[in-house]
């Protein structure tokens, strides 16, 4: 086929007496999720046990007497659950999965393949689950000419040469993404060029209404990014300014004729008056009055417009002590608060700079309060090692989640504000940039795929603890060995500590080659225009947005602006995000910031070394094929963690002249 | 015509009653050269007088009384000049131009026109010239595809789209560089590669042939640039090497067969074991072995090889400070010294780097006594500011050529060697990569121009100083106006030392961005793998080279290696080229390293404010596109200089902590 099963790599297993005797799978009633869900159980049974249970509809549910051995499952849907929640249990001989809506009964069904697939006990089981936010979303930043933005696993599976691929591919991302609960996926890159921008033109209508038909066979609502000069992109308007009646008229038109062509359209993403996108900006007007104009347009479907955040200046003069990107999110929309239409929802990214190893939760969280909001996060690991190193981010994910804005008593982190706990909102969740592409194993890195499973669990459940995360992707994709398993989970969780180790030290970022972001480059953001600094000089290093500063700590609700602002109470991790420091500056460690600086680059490329080591004794114990791929991206991974190591180190010795107190080699 | 024709734009003038008079222009004998030469004269002079003198064929030339009034013009081909020299003299009514060869014709006739253009006096005039260097060549680094590695003038004007191009332009760029003397020319990039291969088969013999006798007309001697491996690439030999018989016996074969298709050919240009490229290295064979099998090859047709001693290790640990690139070339070749055929040519980069705005003198001049010598400039302004700069190379030039090696007593400089005066040789000369595209104006930057005919006349003519040769494409180019004449004269005389004040401090180099060589960036190759340091710390900047260090210094003749192996004597245009150095130390100015660094950066971004005033003057002065076209770059060459000033200027105040004594503003 060209392509792996990722997670859903269904093995065989030995004497799994539970599903042996299973039979049938009742469906109740009938509908093309359910069905689907139904046909995917008696795959996976027929794999497990090595026989096909048959489908067959339910009439009525007869109790009997208990039996000892389980011969029918159950899909059944009815009232009483919450939306996209489930039930599964197992009652006298049957197992029972029950939802109000065929998404409960398809999640429910995948979570029973796992437990089969982890071989643990059916008899007896009882467990009941709902995804805890309403947009589960997953974007890939595709082009159209096969290329991804940003994608460090081959080239996309959604296009090509300017087509529109629906293959055999497309029902097998589906699966995998509505596997780990994803109700929602953009296929194309938020920076709509070029061909891109036809997608809202009869051009490619007929395969794009295919895919959607086919992503809603696994509950998936299915987006595309928009480009917001349309009108003019496309010739036909010389203006797209959101307040012109005639531009309000093209987009009522065209949304209907875009509706009429795929009526299962969820609605678009739109990044404007971002880093060179055209936006309401270019006509004077500001972001809701962009965002409203499209929501109204799109409205009569029931449709939703998902707006970006990310709107800063990049043309700035790194001489410009001012001006400060990190603030920018926050001054373009706060003053905006409430104005937005209900089928509008602001997508954040999770800190004001982008994607960085480490970052302050962004400031818009908690700020705004009448407004729907989405939590944007990278899985494709853009700065964090490109899918050459390991690095499991659903820890960094969870911390986020779990930040609390002050925004109210209780209920109040990121978790509640996009789950629509804190407002009562409806229109809100998280989406993931995507870490697809069209490799093999879908990831480029196999352990990368940890991500993207990861992101879905814990956008499903945000309380799961990453550990548990890992360790359930584990046991799927590797099965139950417990040599494998604590390898695997030790290599995870010690991965985004490491990368943050013999990287970026104490939450600076943009140490990075600039266009590509890989690889070690201490200057390459420091005389640029992207608004990215980290002011090193002689005697110390770090920007300062205290209030002496730009003031960025202050958009933050108390206690954070205070502790923010204060060089002895900021969070350690985030001190050279918010103060310029001296690097003889003590650390509650004892150590000093140059100090820190050194040991740190050690720690982190040792523990490469270490998860190298530990690697090494799992040949023969994975698939081949998985341990040389694993083995060869981990031997550039130790390389380059040097490499990352040795230019730190010697960027911060020279530039500093303070020795390391261990007398380490610094070049 | 969509392309204009440079410092040959003839225009009309007012009564320049010199060449008024002429009726006939007489040639002896017929030849193809030298028709073509009486044609440029008939057309220039029907441009200045308004009236076309017929072409005849000389009969016999008899004296008759001497005329107030020039009547004709004899181009007549005898015995007893130099190669490719002439004389051009009135006597009694008629300009004679006399050569012993159609080259010389043509040059003298060039000269001639010249004054013409110039509006001098012919009535009397008497005047010989011969080029002082055999070989005077242009390297097009153009690919097939259309591409100019390193090219800031547009696209290729040979290729396009994997095509040749023979259209009206390959004649009109003939016409430019023959009438600067050029009498060789590459056109294709040294780095060839995919459909460049296939130019020695039957595949694009055509085009090739025709657009030899295009460049013979001109007495320009057509070369290719060679891919080593091509007997492997084009998937006819398993091997390449150059013991091989087989090997050898292939290369005979193509090269009959080329020689066959393309009689005019002069030869090859091959760059071999250098970037990535194949060469003998593979294969375990020395460069002589590798140079010698082609030269064999080649030899029954009379052609030569010339190689390129760009060879280095482009994979080098910036952690290693043994290993110095600036040796490698030496290193490499002068153990070969003596070994190479006839007919073989080493081409030596003027520095040991890469085209740096300031480089030691290759050591390879002064070492190498018994091998043929070329020596490659680069006029494509590839670190010099690509065109988008003012960068008048011809000083920098001037100097090279005049550098003692003292290899002998006398007739020792790199002019004395590439002339063939040291050591009595006939294959050498001198070449530079080219600055032309097919830019309407050819070299994008009007003012580049001048580097393109300064390197022709100083090829020509070494004894020229640089501000004669400004003057001459000044005059030729946009008339004889004192203020033009003046200003533009001062802008390309201050453009080198201003480059190199704004960028490069004290000859240590390569500050700038990877890749692109375009802007500043300091740290941009110190942590990279090109072997391009500057080893800069918080007490100082420079790399030793000394004998305490990678002992590059030794390398040269005496009195140079005890001058450049001693900080106190190493002159100070490359003193960080040679020593690692305190920014404290004083130079003979009495300014310390650092302050020396603040001055020359603010004074460098000063003079391109002042030529950008003084250009400003000019407007309505040049034609309008000219002086758009010029005053567009310089505006951006103003804040670029303050882009480099300041970026340099904070880098090391930020490392040394040193403050500039005058107080001026740095970030």
């Amino acid at each position: 086929m060209g392509f792996e099963q990722a997670w859903l790599t269904y093995t065989g297993k030995e004497a799994y007496r539970d599903i042996e005797g299973i039979r049938r799978i009742y469906v109740n009633p009938e509908g093309d999720i359910i069905g689907n869900a139904a046909a995917e159980l008696q795959n996976a049974i027929a794999v497990f046990a090595g026989k096909k249970p048959e489908i067959c509809a339910l009439l009525e549910r007869k109790r009997t007497d208990a039996k000892e051995e389980i011969e029918s499952i159950c899909l059944i849907k009815k009232e009483g659950f919450a939306s996209e929640g489930y039930s599964v249990r197992e009652d006298g001989g049957s197992v029972v999965v029950e939802a109000s809506d065929e998404n409960g009964i398809l999640y429910g069904v995948f979570a029973l393949i796992f437990r089969m697939q982890r071989e643990e006990s059916l008899k007896g089981m009882a467990f009941a689950k709902a995804p805890v936010m309403p947009l589960r979303m997953l974007n890939h930043w595709d082009n159209m000419d096969g290329s991804i933005e940003r994608g460090y696993s081959g080239r996309s599976f959604f296009f090509d040469n300017n087509e529109i691929l629906v293959d055999e591919r497309t029902a097998a991302y589906a699966r995998l993404a509505a596997s780990v609960g994803i109700n929602g996926v953009v296929i194309n890159n938020v920076n709509v060029k070029d061909q891109a921008t036809y997608m809202i033109t009869d051009k490619y209508f007929g395969k794009l209404k295919r895919m959607s038909e086919i992503f809603a066979l696994y509950g998936i609502r299915f987006f595309m990014s928009l480009n917001y000069a349309a009108p003019v992109e496309l010739g036909e308007l010389q203006s797209a300014d959101p307040l012109d009646p005639e531009v309000r008229d093209w987009w009522k038109d065209r949304m209907k004729t875009v509706y009429e062509a795929i009526p299962l359209l969820g609605g678009f993403l739109i990044k404007a008056d971002s880093e060179g996108r055209p936006g309401p900006f270019t006509y004077g007007r500001n972001h809701a009055e962009g965002a409203n104009m499209l929501a109204e347009a799109i409205e009569p479907y029931g449709g939703i417009i998902i707006w970006r955040c990310f709107v800063y200046n990049c043309r700035q003069d790194w001489r410009d002590r001012k001006t400060d990107r990190a603030r920018s999110g926050y001054d373009n929309f706060m003053e905006l608060d409430g104005q937005f239409c209900e089928n509008v929802i602001l997508q954040i990214k999770n800190g004001p700079m982008d994607f960085q190893v480490r970052e302050p939760v962004h400031p818009l969280f908690g700020g705004l309060e009448r407004t729907n909001q989405m939590l944007e996060v990278q899985i494709a690991q853009e700065y964090t090692g490109q899918q050459r190193h390991i690095c499991y981010l659903i820890p960094w994910f969870k911390q986020i989640l779990e930040f609390r804005t002050y925004v109210r008593d209780t209920e109040d982190t990121v978790a509640d504000i996009v789950s629509g706990r804190t407002f009562g909102q409806k229109n809100c969740g998280m989406a993931a940039v995507a870490n697809t592409g069209n490799d093999e194993n879908w990831t480029g890195h196999d352990l990368a795929a940890a991500n993207l499973y990861g992101f879905g669990r814990l956008a499903f459940d945000p309380s799961l603890s990453p550990e548990e995360i890992a360790r359930e992707w584990i046991r799927l994709t590797y099965g139950r060995d417990k040599q494998v398993e604590e390898t695997i989970l030790f290599m995870l969780m010690e991965s985004w500590p490491a990368y943050e180790k013999y990287t970026s030290p104490l939450g600076i970022g943009w140490m990075v080659n600039p266009g590509v972001h890989y690889g070690p480059n201490v200057d390459g953001y420091e005389y640029d225009r992207w608004g990215t600094y980290h002011r090193a000089d002689h005697l110390g290093i770090g920007v300062d947005r205290s209030h002496e500063g730009t003031g960025y700590a202050l958009l933050y609700r108390e206690p954070h602006a205070s502790v923010y602002d204060d060089m002895e109470k900021c969070p350690e991790e985030l001190l050279l995000f918010f103060h310029h420091v001296p690097y003889t500056w003590k650390l509650k460690s004892g150590k000093t910031v140059i100090q820190h600086i050194y040991d740190t680059h050690f720690e982190g490329a040792e523990t490469v070394d270490e998860m190298a080591r530990r690697f090494e004794a799992l040949e023969g114990k994975l698939p081949d094929k998985v341990f040389e791929r694993v083995r060869m991206r981990l031997s550039h991974q130790r390389e380059h963690a040097r490499e990352w190591r040795d230019q730190i180190n010697a960027y911060f010795y020279r530039k500093s002249g303070i020795p390391d107190e261990k007398g380490r080699e610094i070049f």
